[in-house]
């Protein structure tokens, strides 16, 4: 990838992982529609999704945990209740002791929602953020520039 | 069937439609599983779906709704995240002017949750609660003696 | 109280316990009105109000856990946004290993939903259920006969 | 106010308005903590709050719809159950069919997270996005001057 490549969150291609994602009918609110709020449980089932799968492939490193600091979300259609939606998920940029993932979630090949998480590296028994190490830096530099 | 012979809503066998529904990491609480308002949340999911499918085979009837009057669920066992469940919905009974629905929350085999619904008819044009007439009675009236 | 006299939970002075929760607009769905999982979730913080409330009177048998086995809501008026209820939460029941709960939801003086709920006491220690004991069943046994 | 000044959201003092959100048992997740989508509802009971109170000073744009955009939280401190928190809600930056709003959230004096919401506004009738006029531009301008 070249550097500064900015990753286009509204197509599919942009993604490997898609975690599905059943819309309920108390997600939609009185204006007819799917509710933003709910939106972003989709979001974070898919990045619960994308963590998940991380710390199984890192194995060793359980004891890192990673914190939400800040979520940004682009509402870009609304969606209906009957449905599924689709969500894509990735890691976008490895900092010191963050990372940031991208998110686009789709309605069939419709992009309806994008978003930039940034989540910080905590060490749980220690109480403080840190820099990850080893398998999973490795893990985590290889998946950013897929 | 046999007349008065009670449904058991923690078999599979009982119901003819599953709807899926993903559980989000936010369906859990505190406690480390699924909250049980995220369980009444899944069989809205169901209820919803069964409702929906009566209507579009009803066709006519669509000025009639369907007001939840009653929920009862019973909790039998715990759901964690990840995963994902099926709720099994079907007509139970029907009386004149309100009708009594059955929940089954199954997890592969496993019957997590059972619940029983009673919806009052209502015309939501005269605002009063009526008694279903024509196609949606012979309707109902089938899909309870299934 | 006259043995076998059925509390009556529409009403605000069968409760002496009140939890105020504040509508959100996300608890709407597209019919316009406040879902009914979202007024499951209003008892649900009575129901906890409750217990805690409970526990910390109790003091030291904090090893017990009130597992949620059963909950049964009746829906009796619309709430709409904006607002904020009051769920009135009491003991209705003690059996010997479960408790019966019962509560109102309040909009001003209009019982808006009424709910009975059944809680299985819980060792956590030991993993089964258990019948309470000591300082904790003689609350109990005081609160369901108020 | 100097144009270029942002403002500081972790202030309490940044708000005029506050909007009481009581935390429920299911706001919880399994990590122990508020979870972040239910924070994000917290955040849009302040926005809807605001737009309401907006809408009724301006009285006659009735057909003007605000379209949530962009959400943007930062998650700056744990919140755990039970408690209320209040969130602040301000108008930041008018542009000439959106606007930008700016919110605090408040467990007493401490903030435990911030957010920038950007909206459209939407004319319902024409279904498409338009400048506001009149009493409605004059009330956001002073809005955003405060």
């Amino acid at each position: 990838m070249q550097h500064g490549t900015a990753k286009d969150l509204t197509r599919r291609e942009t993604f490997e992982l898609f975690t599905p994602v059943t819309v309920r009918f108390c997600d939609t609110d009185k204006l007819g529609h799917v509710n933003n709020v709910s939106i972003v449980s989709y979001i974070e089932a898919g990045r619960c999704d994308l963590y998940y799968k991380l710390m199984q492939e890192a194995g060793t490193d359980a004891t890192i945990d990673f914190v939400l600091a800040r979520a940004a979300v682009d509402f870009r259609r609304e969606i209906f209740y009957p449905g599924a939606v689709e969500v894509g998920s990735r890691f976008l940029k490895l900092g010191n002791r963050s990372i940031t993932t991208g998110y686009g979630v789709f309605l069939g090949v419709t992009c309806v929602a994008t978003a930039e998480c940034v989540n910080v590296f905590f060490d749980m028994s220690a109480r403080t953020s840190i820099a990850p190490t080893g398998r999973l830096r490795t893990l985590l530099e290889a998946a950013v520039a897929r």
